[in-house]
């Protein structure tokens, strides 16, 4: 019995400690007295370890004040931790056993909190725990304050972010060797799944063969759909390489000519992807990148066919802030790393996405993903 | 983008049903209004279809009263769920794009609660928006509650478990022709996985090879530490079916004779182990089965050695109710099924471990783990 932990390449020390740092600073900022850290991508930020068991409480206890940051860990699950320098960083470890009660133990360490900020993928389990050992503090959500930390890349995070887009281009590159007519959509995703792992990921996190009306459910899987000439494919992939930074990136295909009026779609959809990432920069609105897209989308008649955001953030998490989305009025920065994905979606017939991984610069846009544009079209 | 959904044999709509009546009941007799069960076990039991969106609120809404059921989904999700029979479930479906407020629509299918339960495993992002948007009313775990339902196992389920079993039997039954001196464990580790597939399962959960020093860790995973003569070798390994239904068993190998103090209390931990499973039958509790193979390892001088609970159950989650440890004072009932597991650590030399699974019986207990527990010798 037992999850899987995580033993890959993580940051020094230096950078750990950095970044507990601007945890603190940025929970003072919240007026929030302390943050607790759960198993997950934040843990993993900030000790480079990102921990796993699910019923026995592991957090990470970060106060806003100088005192030492207390990693509570159930006692069998330490030696998974044994690669955090946990002296150089400062961070005291505590463990406990089957049978005592970790959430007093937290308790105890927190005093007499007013607000304590829970991780944000922190099951319901511990974060109701959490409320009533810690009886008195309001209990609120860390995303807010680990966002401020994790949107904006440092240059090791953006190298591999961008190997992470090299290695999911190389696959995308295959994709004709498996995609044909006659066989599965499921066929074609298992060899699209070996070749993520060939290109250096540690497994594939997702892998959409979307053919024919499949197409037109954007988060599809694969299914045993047989692929017929004439069909248009979404072919949306990625994953985790071992340093932890994720790929995501889609194209379409088509099994032989298509439809006229899908090619005449792709062809806006094409100029809306374009748009987007050109409308890329800092200070620009997430709102703003979203709109760049779906204008041009709305002004040719398909904007009720684009049935989702323009884009997600990414890094150690697949999913991430900042949303590209109506509404977000957040300002891009320096080093933010997202998604743009517009798409097309003729609800039983037909679908039709392109998506790049971007990052802002100083002055623009870096297209992570860097294979062409236009639909492929591959023989049936 | 998208995360890998689940499309997998589920129980016919009568069972469904019937489980949603019981949840219900359970609800009731909790002085609780209504259950918000997220994606994950909980709601796969309900619905037959786990979920598995993150950031986007999925929940469905399960009343204590006779009012329907509702599945609240992100619309792009929603395709997902085509194979779950609502109509026959009486679930009302209702979709939200980006940029509405899920939180507000749940609160307005739910009136003014005076208590809800959300499931162990949503998210605090959901948990702590929810309790928001659902002012005034108490939030509570549907752990309780969803325990009482899923931790007495069917017909059907318990024949899953077995099949689940049998399975990773066959794995164990192999792993002579992997494991010798000169291999790293994470090489063996690599061909249990596959071993794992190919005898029927969807994927490998974990697979645990801790060799000498890392068999006394007891969440080790595997290393590239290299397999020497003399070593002992701990290999916990698992991972589900199609069906849902999962597998966990633990053998301990050694390649080359063993020393004779790890022979000797090898012994004693296969007497306790053999002691637990006889102790299980209806009404005697998790706590004496725990103590069953406890109070033999302590008489022996071994009990400091036993680090970890005995036991946890086993189903939808290699991890769930009931837990088999010290204060647990459950009685147990026909149809549970959990795991046996004592395990002997002497910290940076070496460990041992035997893990059946086990179903409680009208009157007694069925193993359904059935390799041999002696130290399996390999040759060096």
């Amino acid at each position: 019995m037992s999850r899987r932990s995580l033993h890959t390449p993580a940051p020094d020390a230096a950078t750990l400690r950095a970044r507990i740092d601007r945890a603190r600073a940025a929970a003072a900022d919240a007026a929030t007295d302390a943050l607790l850290i759960g198993p997950g991508s934040d843990l993993r930020y900030l000790i480079g370890q990102a921990g796993g068991s699910f019923e026995r409480l592991s957090v990470l206890l970060v106060p806003a004040t100088d005192a030492p940051p207390t990693l509570v860990l159930p006692a069998l699950e330490a030696p998974g931790y044994a690669d955090v320098p946990t002296d150089d960083l400062g961070v005291d470890v505590v463990t406990w056993v089957d049978g005592e009660d970790p959430y007093r133990l937290v308790a105890d360490r927190l005093g007499k909190p007013g607000r304590v900020a829970v991780s944000d993928t922190m099951a319901a389990l511990h974060v109701l725990r959490l409320r009533d050992a810690v009886a008195g503090a309001e209990q609120t959500l860390a995303g807010p304050v680990m966002r401020e930390l994790r949107m904006c890349k440092d240059a090791a995070e953006l190298a591999a972010l961008r190997r992470a887009a090299e290695a999911i281009d190389r696959v995308h590159a295959r994709v004709g060797e498996w995609l044909r007519p006659g066989r599965t959509e499921a066929e074609v995703g298992a060899d699209i799944t070996e070749a993520i792992v060939e290109e250096g990921h540690t497994h594939a996190d997702f892998v959409i063969v979307g053919s024919g009306p499949n197409g037109a459910s954007p988060h599809h899987d694969v299914s045993d759909r047989v692929i017929e000439p004439g069909d248009v494919v979404v072919v949306d992939i990625g994953g985790p390489l071992p340093e932890g930074y994720n790929s995501d990136s889609t194209r379409t295909y088509a099994v032989g000519e298509p439809a006229a009026e899908i090619v005449e779609a792709y062809e806006v959809l094409r100029r809306a992807q374009e748009a987007a990432v050109r409308a890329v920069r800092p200070g620009v609105t997430a709102h703003e990148v979203d709109a760049a897209a779906r204008d041009i989308l709305t002004d040719a008649g398909l904007g009720e066919l684009f049935i989702h955001r323009t884009g997600h953030g990414i890094g150690l998490d697949v999913h991430e802030e900042p949303y590209i989305m109506s509404g977000n009025d957040l300002p891009l920065q320096p080093g933010m790393a997202f998604s743009v994905e517009p798409g097309v979606y003729r609800a039983g017939k037909w679908g039709a996405r392109i998506e790049d991984i971007v990052v802002v610069t100083a002055d623009g846009v870096e297209p992570l993903n860097t294979r062409p544009h236009e639909l492929v079209v591959l023989p049936a």
